[in-house]
């Protein structure tokens, strides 16, 4: 493999989207979690939706749309300043906390995000994370008005780092981004959070399950569109050592 | 409004797919509200990821690849003659209570289905409900190799029944569907089937909630893209009376 830069997905590889529970729970006792799920679920449900519909709208705009779906659908009541309170934390998400010492690990090679995320947003995000040295691009899907898994997407990584889809390796714990990535013709590195095992433990014979554990069942194991993984690791913690040996 | 042709969605609007339930439930015991609700949410999400990947598979294939997601993702066994038994239940599922009656009242009208579904699996449940004499015409996607909210569906219509989009009311209760219609701009009527208040009401303050519930939460409120449905039912059984007042 001659991989010379190594592109990450944002939300949910190197930033923990699950993070906003803190703020959706301080505003809505009780609620955070399903709000946290239901917010996330629709908001990647928009970018696909409004894509299809050929009626972009940038990241930014998906997310408050979600969010605004998500309090209403609950009944739950939010005037500007609660809501944008909420909307705040997009640009302050955590870390995963092996993020930025895998990155550290790999700064010989070419380091670039693609996200779905609006170009202000990403830059926001990137900088309160203290990520903005070690990367060398912040590129956003905004110039194609059009969202992952959409092949156009997946070419901006050539358009801006002027490196081959063989030179790359892309990396995303989205089993749909892994798709989209393959299916364009990059190498990709699954990173794979939650294993059928876990979640078939934390699932059991149970009734009712916690909206956290129906968002791991939705979105967290391999889309079976026979696009597989080159590469699995079970965290980013994991991923220099899997780059070393791939050569 | 000078409709000529109703046209209606077919699963979740006139079949309910929730009716799966049985046979999810008969093959294992206790999982069967999970694997519904995860099978349906993954077979729409397959529909956008598909067709955003320039990857069409028919609704056919993409409900056996979301079923197989689903029972492997909850870690269940499936051999071949289980997993056909269940699928052969979207060939059969049960009609929602009103949809004959509703249908047989609307008799004076031009009447039809577009679906995402593959024309044999609409034609095999369309038959398999008693439906086949009220329709004039069951028409799939599949002729257009991508799927709904894609504007390129919904000209089906026009094409196929020859009417213009201001001469079709379209009904639908995915509201997906409705703004997609809309986008396409036919005269559209939501079956809002759950609203706001019962929704609130079921999930309350839970920390676990019914994966019907999330369901629920997740796919029948309508979403906030600017398209607003011209009309609004909470039933099939009310359609009757609302088409007859537009006039």
């Amino acid at each position: 493999m001659t991989v010379k830069a190594i592109v990450f997905d944002a939300y949910g590889t190197l930033f923990d989207i699950q993070s906003v529970a803190a703020v959706t729970d301080e505003a809505y006792p009780g609620y955070g979690e399903v709000i946290t799920q239901i917010w996330r679920l629709k908001q990647l449900e928009y970018t696909w939706l409004r894509s299809l519909m050929g009626r972009y709208a940038d990241f930014w705009a998906i997310t408050q749309e979600s969010l605004a779906y998500t309090l209403d659908g609950l009944g739950l009541d939010h005037d500007r300043s609660l809501f944008d309170r909420i909307m705040d934390k997009y640009c302050h998400l955590e870390l995963y906390p092996d993020a930025k010492q895998a990155l550290t690990a790999l700064k010989n090679y070419r380091l670039a995000i693609l996200s779905n995320g609006s170009q202000q947003m990403l830059d926001d995000v990137v900088r309160n994370s203290g990520l903005a040295s070690i990367l060398e691009a912040v590129i956003s899907v905004d110039s194609r008005k059009i969202f992952k898994p959409s092949p156009e997407v997946y070419e901006l990584i050539q358009t801006e780092l002027g490196v081959g889809p063989h030179e790359v390796l892309f990396v995303s714990s989205n089993a749909f981004d892994v798709c989209g990535a393959k299916n364009y013709g990059l190498k990709v590195t699954w990173v794979e959070r939650v294993t059928a095992q876990a979640l078939k433990r934390e699932i059991g014979g149970n009734v009712a399950v916690r909206p956290a554990t129906m968002f791991k069942a939705l979105r967290m194991r391999m889309e079976p569109f026979g696009f597989d993984a080159d590469f699995r690791v079970n965290s980013l913690a994991e991923l220099p050592l899997a780059v070393a040996k791939a050569g």
